[in-house]
């Protein structure tokens, strides 16, 4: 029911237990290209493990952790994106998101994460976005660099997936670099204007 | 984050920790006007009290015990409307709700029912929708009278208020009523079209 | 061990891990005339079942939410009896009940409710007592009826049973219905004394 | 509500949250009587204080682990008794027991100590039953001297009180000890008879 | 990781989740050994009940309520030995413990004893600690006895093991004994000295 | 009780509920020095603190989430080392600890450090060691170079401390890289043995 425009043809809407069989669907179609580079893959195998995976975003909404969403676009659901966790003390979060092989290549997840990157800096006042990609991981390491994160490092190992250990890039962004951003857009808009 | 579009100047969202002191400041300036028919406004004295209802709320929809909304009105918070829990046996679930005393008298709330109506019925398949309005609570009342529910029956001294036991109207809408008037609509549009 | 007597022959127990296959046996040689109207007989399929109903029931009489007993006539158990659980803050509750098929028309269901008005009234100092009854158990409805009840109207397509959903009549006792009825009972004692 | 009774003017009764008011005034009415073998006399101040002892009171009894219950004399709270716990692997449990200082020398507890064997050899089916009475509580050893128990051994500073350890005389009686008794209790009332 | 050295072939060592293997096999290889005086034996059946029990242990640990810990002998898992539960309330524990058929007649188990009242009595400043031993459990009844515990009575069919009922030999240690025993222990080395 | 041996004048040991007097002392007597780069040292203002942090870090071990530990020099507490949590799913770990003032500049911390390598790599197996220290953090920072980690990246603002935010050192030590250095050192021994 409650979504967040991303743009005309695309949504982002936070998971219900209705959604399950829905997720489970975009999984299983896409098992070849997922396992690749998420870790969880092989083991969801039935729509119950969908369901308990939307039980448990909820549960993190709630927490007050950060979000967990779907991502619609043309009315199917394309993908997810989320928070791993909100760490208060710190006022950081990191952002993690995949989408079905149907749906890679239109640009629809530099838009989630520009969106969610609004809502932890503007909505949150956090202080660091942090996303980790697999080196290997050209597709999802590609956001974060034309988004203007920062590349802080390289942490090796720092994943098993399927076909064995990946070394992590690190990105991170400021709440500091994102209003600059944020002011530079407007500035050009307003110049454009 | 997370939004239900009502119309061009009004949305419904799910109350998030950082909403606590908007929905603090909303009862705490309508104390008088609330507490004739809502039994927890003199227990509501702190921002804290407000923080402890949005978690109660979100941890409701956490549980698929349906939603707890903000009602936006041009970007202030007007009040709150959500389902009191989900009977899933009976395929049945309550709606309350109520606004803050500037916003009453602009219809705000019948639209925000039909929005949750629609949810109720489409999206998760409900069966039955049950709104309960204290006798005296004329404005309340008027909402599910308009809206075509059927007033089904007077429980006697069903709530304690601060002034003292009240009489509630139990009022119900089916899913056979809601589709039949859903049809008539379209047909209406389609008549006009 | 701990009882609540209502005639020479009829008593009132808690249930306890001890009564577990006497309650699967009540249930088990009523199947059919049970499923007619409580939705769960179908569910109830082994002992297990019966020791957790008793477990939910001991919790909630621990957790001041009400009893649930069973029914014991010359020395089997008949039947239960129970709130549904007690609404504190509007001091309501509601009441359930049913009787194996061979224990009807003995006039023990209307004794065991009047004793729980009793406790309700008497101990609890409720406000008021409800009792729903589908509108085609004419058994059922025929117990608040007797007593003295008020119906206060009727809900439609309030449960789901096997055969479909039913519309339950809304019967509601309050405390000064039931003083005054006290108070005339002793006023034919002494007038008859 | 549910009592198990010991003679005309005697019963049991399982506290409820109602009854708070009652065992505090009884406690608080014989604080020196008390604390001289009760190590929790002094920690227990407030009416509060009984009331989450008659709720674990109550949890005790829902987890299967034994009843506690009051004695009432003659309508008033006289005292309480019940098992610590009951240890299903090895069949057994231990009793305790205490009397306000205005209800001893009445035989109460040695009839409501016998109430608690019947129903813990006959309903439980349990293998033994243990009383541990500090050397110096002359009134509480009698109990279980009385009723054929037989002496074990002495644990030493097994309990601290407020006045230092004690020593514990430990009584056991098991259910081949209790069937045998009972059965010549029916020998001489058939003898009788 | 953590150790507590007994002598230069033997220590104590917190049981891990990696030890589960070896405990496993410990008990598996003295089955008709152990399930003579341990009623568990027969319920322990693969490293899954292994690795609960450790999980449990170390809750214990963490709850201040009591140490276990394996005891390892040339490198190898020889036995086990902890506290059943600490009663703070009135300072004592008890003690049990046993070893794999290949350990017996090492002397392993009366040294592990002495380390664990040590403890006890030194670092956790209790007052008492008791040990319990079937009567026909001679191996271990003579740890208490040579360490000079204090043969306090016999609790008659306190425990039900594969073969029935036995008794139990309850032995007591008080702070004030086992700090005069430690007294005179240094008295005689200095005498030594 | 159970420790971990460095040298003859040093061990790690279990923080137990009786240590937390001698934690909060330790913290106490070096707030000025501690504060600068620990976070939590303005909270800690009571013995009551460090108790609940000793009992976190117990349920933390007994959770098999890693361990944390006193450091004992001299038969004092020294400071603190311990797994932030373990990754079971990734195999890796991160390290933090800190020194009481009087106790740096003696080389205990790499010591420790070290022996908790040992642990994490031989008896967990795990397959990636992080250390993370604020880049002004000279005496931290230099326990991982000293010891052979890899410098990975710089985390910006990774760590909110009393005096604003610090960018993060994060050092990678892996599995591999363990054991190429532990077979060296064996290899060196052999040399010169």
């Amino acid at each position: 029911m409650f979504t967040h425009r991303i743009d005309s043809a695309t949504y982002m809407k936070l998971l219900e237990q209705q959604d399950s069989e829905k997720l489970f669907q975009l999984i299983d179609s896409s098992r070849e290209h997922l396992r690749q580079w998420l870790p969880w893959v092989d083991q969801n195998t039935t729509v119950e493990h969908s369901r308990q995976f939307i039980q448990r975003t909820l549960e993190q909404f709630a927490a007050n952790n950060g979000f967990t969403a779907g991502i619609w676009y043309q009315g199917a659901l394309a993908g997810v994106i989320g928070f791993h966790k909100i760490d208060w003390e710190n006022r950081s979060t990191s952002l993690g998101y995949w989408l079905g092989e149907d749906y890679t290549g239109l640009g629809l997840m530099q838009k989630a994460v520009s969106k969610s990157l609004d809502y932890a800096f503007l909505e949150l006042r956090l202080n660091r976005v942090e996303i980790r990609s697999a080196i290997g991981n050209v597709r999802s390491r590609r956001i974060p660099e034309k988004l203007g994160f920062t590349h802080e490092g390289t942490i090796r190992q720092a994943e098993k997936l399927v076909y064995g250990f990946v070394n992590h890039n690190v990105y991170g962004m400021l709440l500091e670099e994102w209003e600059e951003k944020e002011n530079s857009k407007t500035e050009d808009d307003e110049a454009q204007g």
